[in-house]
């Protein structure tokens, strides 16, 4: 059964802002002795001779992150989420422990395929920590089916 | 202490291949249970009326273990891998549980600074299951200094 939005609902500039979440520094330290164990991930002492000076979350972590707001907005339903392609991942800020984010996302192009059963639909998202400063951005494409007729 | 590599190191067409690491059900589930909570990512039964049938592996989860080969190649040194940004994230075919992956990147530009002092040094990477099949791809671009003169 069909539980998410058909392509007709997301015209151009909808907008969709996830709850928030709270990036602790026991989850940052253990995403990365997982997934990406550089030193300024680890702890504030091994992120010290670092560009960064002070602890901070993999960027990994991060996007990882993102997709569970979005998921857990109930948004997409449970037939899913599934993308074609992510385009332009950028952190332009670091996430430090404690910081708490959200996910706010937009529809940038929704390109019917030629069938018009079908759509393109690009998203712009950016994660804003409590301060609203972007610490992460990215485009993505996914298809979404039409209204049955 | 500089342990990495200068750009001086990494012309064009240097190709780096990481270890192998085995995506295990265990493992997809735990990850897909907090990061990408969807059907088709927690229980074969969950995928089977998805598009992909059987459980896969979140591309997040993918991209993770991605970062996390790259890390323990040790080719970027302890004082790490520091990206500008991350482009073209594709994901051709499906990780699935059992699946042995492995890493392999190309330095594709290398581009010095004004000042001679850095480089602007762009990757291609694949990302290949046991069988060679691309399971994820990506550009990314990095920073690197010059060797000290």
């Amino acid at each position: 059964m069909k539980d998410g939005p058909y392509f007709e609902d997301l015209p151009v500039g909808t907008l969709l802002e996830t709850g928030t979440y709270a990036m602790t520094r026991e989850e940052i330290e253990k995403f990365a002795a997982v997934y990406d164990p550089q030193p300024f991930h680890l702890s504030d002492a091994g992120a010290a001779s670092s560009v960064f000076r002070r602890q901070v979350a993999s960027g990994w972590h991060t996007a990882a992150v993102t997709m569970k707001l979005l998921v857990e907005s109930g948004f997409f339903g449970s037939t899913g989420l599934v993308g074609l392609g992510v385009d332009e991942l950028r952190w332009p800020k670091a996430v430090l422990p404690g910081d708490v984010i959200k996910v706010r996302t937009k529809v940038v192009e929704n390109t019917p395929t030629s069938s018009g059963k079908r759509a393109q639909v690009r998203w712009g998202t950016t994660v804003l920590n409590q301060d609203d400063e972007v610490v992460f951005s990215f485009t993505s494409l996914s298809l979404f089916p039409g209204r049955p007729r």
